[in-house]
């Protein structure tokens, strides 16, 4: 299904390998034998394709679809009229994705600098890693094995990138050590000086960035992302953390581990945020605040103080997230206006 | 006017040349043999330049203009007390935007590849492209005719770019199929993964992003953008789309024609927006909704749920634009304080 | 104490000559001969470090801190046990900035133009400038002397960048005239043209953006930003204006002096800025309003009309900034829910 053109399918392979790979309970006996070929949402799999059925809104796709076996649940297999071809794992979701990486791993990498690349004597690249055209690294910059380092990209003296790390292309990176198995998008900046000024008659006097970025292992960071250096201590972002695009991670802000940060969001400086929390798109936490660890925050919500573990909040400044949906409501009942009703019978507004 | 140091004036035209190409009524006999050279505001064009006179809001600066001719319309022209120089259109400011485009057309290009841009051998490029130094054509990639691709820009293994666009520099392009006179500015990202994770115990799975950006002809889209391919299925920009800078468009956003994005707006993930839709800046736009043809969104709105064609819509969660403004009004209002003219009286708050 | 891979340290320097460079009081007699190695914060500055006693919150660490001298104000010297360290100026903070300048300079110049970078023959490049790999300088683009040009920035053509400018890597600059000590950080676009459009029957006509960028000496620019030139006149930074990551400036915005921009701010065109405002994270200013001289802006409010010199503003649209807190405070009180008690005791939301 996906274009080949910009996707390598490898299999095929036999439905009992893909069932031990998702742990799914042992498999019908002539289920065993099966070979599939690709995989694809229940709409459009073809009958050599496996597919998932993990969300009960979409069970009228199910008995219609050619899928030739299906990933889901227990629970879930309730909804199916013919649970032939069912597979039955915990996690449907999981299941899929794992087996999506199966069908289509990413792209091998093709060993080497390119001769376009600029790498300093002095720096050290691990076995196998790609350096693409137009790269630059940087003095003493060490890249360990099995690293993709897209055209364009910047790294700077003496940054430190882990094994099995894929960045983009056009991204700049310097002042960071960065772990194992992280991805970075294209458009990245990493390492850049924080913004801390001093006011004076004379001007805004810098104050000196003197921090690295810490980038633990398995982090992801979207495309156009911004991520400054500390002021004194570090940036730093913890192990699984995933962050989407455009987003501002601020001077010595703490982000902690297996976090989810969506879209544009922005986290002023110094501001700790704990490990699970996730931050919907276009929220802004400002400085110096605690987020507890496992707190939800919804999208384009305002964090202007501490939050306490386990909260959902949401609005500007964020409510719980009740208190901030009894609010909407009752504000737009309360401002409906007297004619509303009129209004809406002639079809205005 | 402009700086001739960054802009190349064409010129001079007759002005019954101007007239034709902007289909104005037909000129007085005299007006016929007039040559101008140039465009400008009504307060700093010369005597031998063409102005406009599209909003009535600038009716002061119409008599002291010094401007050879002002184009305008019919309606406009009861605000004029000498409508010699009058030049009579319909939409004036297309009309002055067509004139401009006349005098100040885009930088001719200079075909060739620069020596210190890499094409892969396998990549097609069509006649009178100009493909600047820095510049990374991947594998398989077609690049059409007259296209400009910027320093340090870099189009993916099998990209496909249409005919006449332009692209800034040090953008990133991959995992895309581009359609004719599409104009990309500096510092952008397309075809970045999506942002998709199934939560698990031992971290954030990556759902598999194998879809593809989709752009039809005609688009434009600002500096540092960033949009993602689809994961399954594609992202989508329709024909005549325009996108200002910052903007961020998720996996599977299928996104209308002839839309007006502004600044900073944020589209999750598989939202629809139909036809016609103009997002004020900063707009949020959560994920999974639908946005109707000729929906237009108040700056810093946002969207949570489905919005019906045609709704002018603002406030967060948007409401109608009345309801939001009664909203507004009210509330400021109503939290004024009870010594609020007091206050206001001793000049604080 | 900052890592050393990154920063060079320069000194040791006489605590003599730290106090004149600051405007310190006379130091105690038995202190002139003191000399300092090194800056760091009150709780891990070692004996042989000077540091700094600037905000009474940090009152605790003052007495533990092994610091061989601190910096502070007579006003703050109140809470010290023992005078005995301190050094007395106006402006801690100040100072401090300006002692840490003194042991971490910027990294010294190696002046000169990288192989791998491509200047155009007819542009002109100052004594003492550095060009990094990958960097293109366009047709009779003027960079200033000891400037720095980080990896694979594009300048086009005719730019001008004053002496002492520091512009990072993958940044894009076209149309732009640059003052003295401007600092840009990677990842920036300059000079992009401004979105401007009529909508026709046949989509939207493009204004031409005829416009330059003009930032005057001393302006600071984060990662990330976007800065579109002007359509018709200029878009303008003032002198000493300091502007954070992933900024929006529109075409034809006036930005003022010593102005200070919070990260992911988005300012529409024509906007006017005074001087010395400041204008929190994620806030929006709609097009063609003013904003005087001095306001302050709460972070994520929105701007949608003029704003009186002095005034301190908040919410969206933004109000007084009292108006706004007993606003939202209200709110939250007025939706608490009725039975938000008997829900607290139970522990839920």
């Amino acid at each position: 299904m996906p274009d080949l053109r910009f996707f390598h399918r490898a299999g095929p392979f036999s439905l009992r390998d893909i069932a031990a790979l998702v742990g799914a309970e042992p498999l019908r006996p002539e289920a065993d034998a099966i070979t599939i070929h690709d995989i694809g949402p229940l709409d459009t799999a073809g009958p050599q394709d496996i597919s998932v059925f993990a969300d009960v809104r979409y069970r009228d796709a199910l008995t219609p679809s050619r899928a030739c076996a299906i990933i889901s649940s227990r629970n879930l297999a309730r909804h199916a009229s013919d649970s032939n071809r069912l597979i039955y794992v915990k996690d449907p979701r999981l299941a899929y994705a794992q087996v999506g990486q199966l069908f289509y791993p990413l792209p091998a990498l093709e060993p080497g600098i390119n001769p376009r690349a600029l790498v300093h004597d002095s720096a050290t690249i691990g076995a196998g890693t790609q350096i693409d055209a137009g790269a630059v690294i940087g003095r003493g910059a060490e890249i360990g094995a099995r690293c993709h380092i897209g055209c364009n990209t910047v790294v700077g003296d003496r940054v430190r990138v882990g094994d099995d790390c894929r960045i983009g292309a056009n991204t700049s990176i310097s002042h960071a050590l960065i772990g194992k198995r992280v991805g970075i998008e294209s458009g990245v900046t990493i390492g850049s000086q924080g913004f801390g000024f001093v006011p004076s008659a004379t001007g805004h006097a810098r104050i000196l960035q003197l921090g690295r970025v810490i980038i633990e292992d398995d982090v992801q960071i979207g495309a156009q992302c911004a991520i400054d250096r500390g002021a004194t201590g570090d940036t730093h972002i913890g192990t699984g953390t995933v962050i989407d695009n455009l987003v501002q991670i601020a001077h010595n802000v703490r982000l902690g581990r297996y976090c989810v940060v969506c879209a544009q969001v922005g986290i002023a400086g110094s501001s700790v945020v704990g490990d699970g929390v996730m931050i919907g798109g276009q929220v802004g936490i400002v400085d110096h605040v605690t987020v507890g660890d496992g707190v939800r925050i919804a999208a384009m919500s305002g964090i202007v103080r501490n939050i306490a573990p386990g909260a959902v909040v949401g609005g500007t400044p964020a409510l719980p997230i009740r208190s901030w949906h009894r609010q909407t409501i009752g504000l737009a009942r309360m401002f409906r206006g007297a004619n509303a009703n009129r209004k809406n019978a002639n079809g205005k507004n």
